[in-house]
């Protein structure tokens, strides 16, 4: 409301008065953003939004050999300047004034730096079908630096008592324990978010931004993360950032100040977002529920941004490879995909994939119908109006089934049933080797929970994970038999792991104090992970899948020119036998298979699949 | 057995004597197929098929203007001798002998006749959304001919105590009913299948035809079929034939002396199918899969034959032109269409198309999930390997999404809002409004038992199917609450028609002895039907949802340039204002609705939907 009522006014004076807010002793600079940037991108048109008193009043001038100003833009509120530079490919890295005017006197001044980027940054690799990303909940892993549990300025400070606290976890924690990730096999990792998150409460899952250009103080720093970046790097673990485009949080710095009075949706009269992806797609949907949906606030912590503004379009765009670059990421995670709308959201996923092509990006849109997902992924031709160039979705239709699968009772068309026909719609997607594929995430129950706390149906689970098509993410914990009492409960999902904290009793980093059962999940899942890593046929082999044929029995099988993988879930009480001749495509020439998490050897011609369980074999 | 023991034993004297069975005596028509043809159809190519004892011995000739012998093809079993003959454009209709010919001399001779078309043929409109399509099962609607309620020769004979014996239901039934039909608003019939089904038991469903050229005797006859549909078209009522091209009935007459060894699939050692049409879009699935889906019988009394053998897919493919010209039909509703595989669907369908450009096919593929359905439509693009020209399919999504949305509570994530979302994935179709929609057919339960026997839930769900895009399908009795009370019980679901039998002392025709329920379920019907019939709006309209806003509120609108129609249903317990600024895109210049089914007037800025019910408001 203040904001509306001082832009009134500005109005009405500037109106009245010809009046402006200039007097030199008003200038001054509180932000220049990008904070810096890079010689020799893809794309040499650069915004920079200048923030400070009155600085939209001021012209701006640059002298570096190579940069232009291409365009200036002001906008309603004169605390902003935007100013687009164009960055000449043989431009030299270095340091030069951004000089502020007025009436071609210098009023204010920034130096801004271009740095020369690492070497094959635009080339980089996105993680892909060959790693298995671990997702960390920064605040409830590992508590590497106590001093930062809270930050001074900061309201939201430590108490591990509460559900939805700060726990204390951090950067420095997750750096402790990358030897733990990368022994466990996982070649990637995904943080919830860790930029700033000044909220009053609740602020330690990440998800209402503050400062786009800044982590999280209790999380660590900048230089931290970057730091995080380098040491995962060291052990061929990549680093995916969790990015939200849709909102910030409602204590961002700009909302007390907005640049423009449509810079967020319903910034005065309060609209909750009805929640309808549908209206995307439906052929039917009515304006006013579109609007609705995207442009309705996500809840009333978060403010929707409205990237229809280009200015704010291009601040977050430009955001989102500042981080790329600076931190050396070899992905993004997005939340809440749709609900930005799809013309944003192919602008946003172009726009890196134009700058890093063999990058991935990975979006979250909550949907169980591999129809409604195929449609925002690269390649996709429906609907027609779509096109974007998300390269990866998270597999909600897996998820969604095979817990389904793995809990319901297997008959004609129930249990295996579900999770073979639910990928035999694979079609719809333009690439379903580039889907993510996962248990669970830190929205939704563990999965040993879902799974009813159930050993053999939460290794079927993860067997299935990690050798079926697609990139297999784990969540932190899961590997502990990590389970919420509460049905539901977020804070109890994300649920401090044992170990990360000095007082801890039991630690599940060295084992200490575990009990049977999460010792053997903890080895089934390292010696998984890791024969995953070694086996390119899990990777990128064919698949062939065989319709369920007996209750329970569920067969499929990885392959290329080196090597066939074949695994078989019994799901029922009893053991199986295997009729291999009606497997005879795949079997053909082989005539036995070890088993990669038992080392035992199995004769095709007589195989007894045990009760309740899941072979992986490789065949010879 | 047998016919492949006379196969080997023939080949064997052939090959060891020079044998060949040619005896003049032994030489006999018996059959010749189709039984006749027209001039002037589109494709000039005709297969005639002639059977009768060692005719594959003779050769054929034809001496008629216009009419020559293209190819001759005999086949392993020399009782089969199949024609194929080019009738150019500029043919006279008349007959002209089939000679059958051994070394130049005449041995048999068959006469055949080409007939004119009827005017228009080729052009003739199918079935479309303007239409309401009545589903009759012959055999329970109504008994006009008691005189061939069993016939000799026929073991299957009246038992109307029996639900799966034969209850002399008939083609005469059914045109003694035509005036009743078009009373109540029905512009279409579908009967499901009258031919031929010789079967010992359970034959009055009809899918095991025994003879593809022959009316069974119990419904009628050839001519009567024909005249049932001359009377409906005087009626302006369209006929649509069940057809079936995936299995024949066990006891058809070629099952004792097979044209060929591959004419049907697994003719020796019985294979059931897997049911699995997941296999024909799988990119995973295996080939074994496969050939047991497609080749595998329906069931052990319907042999599967095989379309790969292209004189049995333009046998069948002629058989289904001669009906529709024949009887001068204005559709096909396919039977099990994914179980002949895409391939011969593919053919069957477009060769059928290409004849009758304006024709129209409904094929049944019983899924619920739109993109699996839309796979079939004609103009899909995906997945890339299927292409067919079949315009129209049940859609089983809406008829299950229907039933689940008005016995399902009503909340954020249920009820209406299945409804809705299901519809917003017609993008997914390539043309939505040719889909057939409908509460019930005749493999499930009636609709009145799927509602609960809830007679406000039977209108709403009703109402959605007149006024959503589509093309309605309504099974006979459903206008007068009939229920099976033994759930999926196909001889309950499929029971007599009250009235069609002369010691009926109920009569749904005349209204006598109706409880008031359903005195007001007919009405309701009645009116609803026939106000669809006189309003394009909902023929053609365009189509606007919304989401559901309260728990239990869904609102659509069909609009064109002359007439607005708002839908609004309240599925819960009390009466719900409805917020007209909210749907001001469609309400904007009007003022008030008035309810087709009561005449009421509703002013718009003050509209209440009474509790459990739906108002279909033209808006003025």
């Amino acid at each position: 409301m203040q904001r509306i009522t001082r832009f009134l006014l500005l109005t009405a004076f500037a109106l009245l008065f010809g009046f402006t807010s200039s007097h030199a002793q008003d200038y001054a600079i509180e932000r220049v953003e990008p904070l810096h940037w890079w010689v020799g991108m893809e794309n040499p048109e650069l915004q920079v939004m200048v923030y400070g008193d009155d600085v939209g009043d001021l012209s701006p001038a640059v002298d570096y050999d190579g940069v232009t100003i291409k365009r200036i833009q002001k906008v309603e509120n004169d605390n902003y300047l935007f100013v687009y530079l164009n960055i000449s490919k043989d431009t030299k890295p270095g340091t030069f004034d951004i000089a502020l005017l007025k009436d071609g006197k210098q009023e204010l001044s920034h130096t801004y730096e271009l740095k020369e980027r690492e070497q094959h940054s635009a080339q980089r690799e996105g993680f892909n079908s060959s790693d298995v990303m671990y997702l960390i909940t920064p605040d409830r892993f590992a508590n590497g630096n106590p001093s930062n549990d809270s930050v001074a300025g900061y309201a939201d400070s430590l108490d591990r008592d509460d559900d939805y606290g700060r726990h204390g976890g951090d950067i420095q924690g997750i750096i402790d324990h990358l030897d733990y990730i990368e022994d466990m096999g996982f070649t990637a990792i995904w943080l919830n978010p860790v930029k700033e998150n000044a909220m009053e409460s609740s602020s330690y899952h990440g998800y209402a931004t503050t400062d786009y250009y800044k982590v999280d103080p209790r999380y660590g720093s900048n230089e931290l993360y970057k730091k995080l970046s380098k040491e995962a790097e060291k052990r061929d673990i990549k680093l995916i950032m969790d990015m939200i485009m849709n909102h910030s949080g409602s204590n961002h710095w700009w909302m007390d100040d907005l640049p423009t009075e449509d810079w967020v949706h319903y910034p005065d009269e309060y609209q909750q977002t009805n929640h309808r992806r549908t209206t995307l797609h439906d052929p039917y949907a009515s304006e006013k529920d579109k609007n609705v949906f995207t442009d309705g606030w996500f809840v009333k912590s978060m403010p929707d941004l409205n990237q229809d503004n280009p200015l704010l379009a291009d601040y977050l765009i430009y955001n989102s490879l500042w981080w790329i670059e600076y931190a050396g990421l070899q992905g993004i995670r997005h939340d809440t995909h749709p609900y930005a709308g799809q013309e944003f959201m192919a602008e946003w996923t172009c726009r890196i994939m134009e700058e890093y092509p063999n990058f991935n990006i990975v979006g979250e849109e909550w949907s169980v119908d591999p129809l409604v997902l195929s449609k925002w992924q690269r390649g996709s031709d429906k609907p027609e109006n779509f096109s974007s160039c998300l390269p990866s979705l998270m597999d909600f239709p897996i998820q969604t089934t095979l817990v389904d699968a793995l809990t319901s009772e297997e008959n004609w068309g129930s249990g295996f049933v579900d999770l073979y026909e639910t990928l035999s719609l694979d079609y719809a997607y333009a690439n379903p080797f580039n889907m993510v594929i996962f248990p669970e995430n830190h929205d939704m129950d563990r999965f040993y929970r879902q799974v009813n706390q159930d050993l053999d149906l939460y290794k079927m689970g993860l067997a299935y994970i990690m050798t079926i098509r697609g990139i297999p993410q784990f969540y932190y914990g899961t590997e502990l038999l990590m389970s919420n009492e509460k049905e539901h409960d977020h804070g109890q999902i994300r649920e401090d792991f044992p170990g990360g904290w000095e007082s801890d009793t039991k630690n599940g980093f060295t084992g200490k104090g575990l009990s049977d059962k999460q010792r053997e999940a903890k080895a089934f899942v390292k010696k998984l992970v890791n024969w995953r890593k070694e086996n390119p046929v899990i990777h990128t082999g064919e698949l062939m899948q065989y319709a369920p044929k007996h209750d329970g029995l569920y067969v499929y099988f990885r392959y290329n020119e080196e090597k066939s993988v074949m695994v078989a879930f019994n799901k029922s009480e009893e053991a199986m036998s295997l009729d291999s001749d009606y497997y005879y495509e795949r079997l053909d020439g082989y005539t036995k298979g070890t088993d990669i998490i038992t080392d035992k050897t199995y004769m095709l011609n007589d195989l007894e699949i045990p009760a309740r369980s899941v072979l992986i074999l490789e065949l010879k």
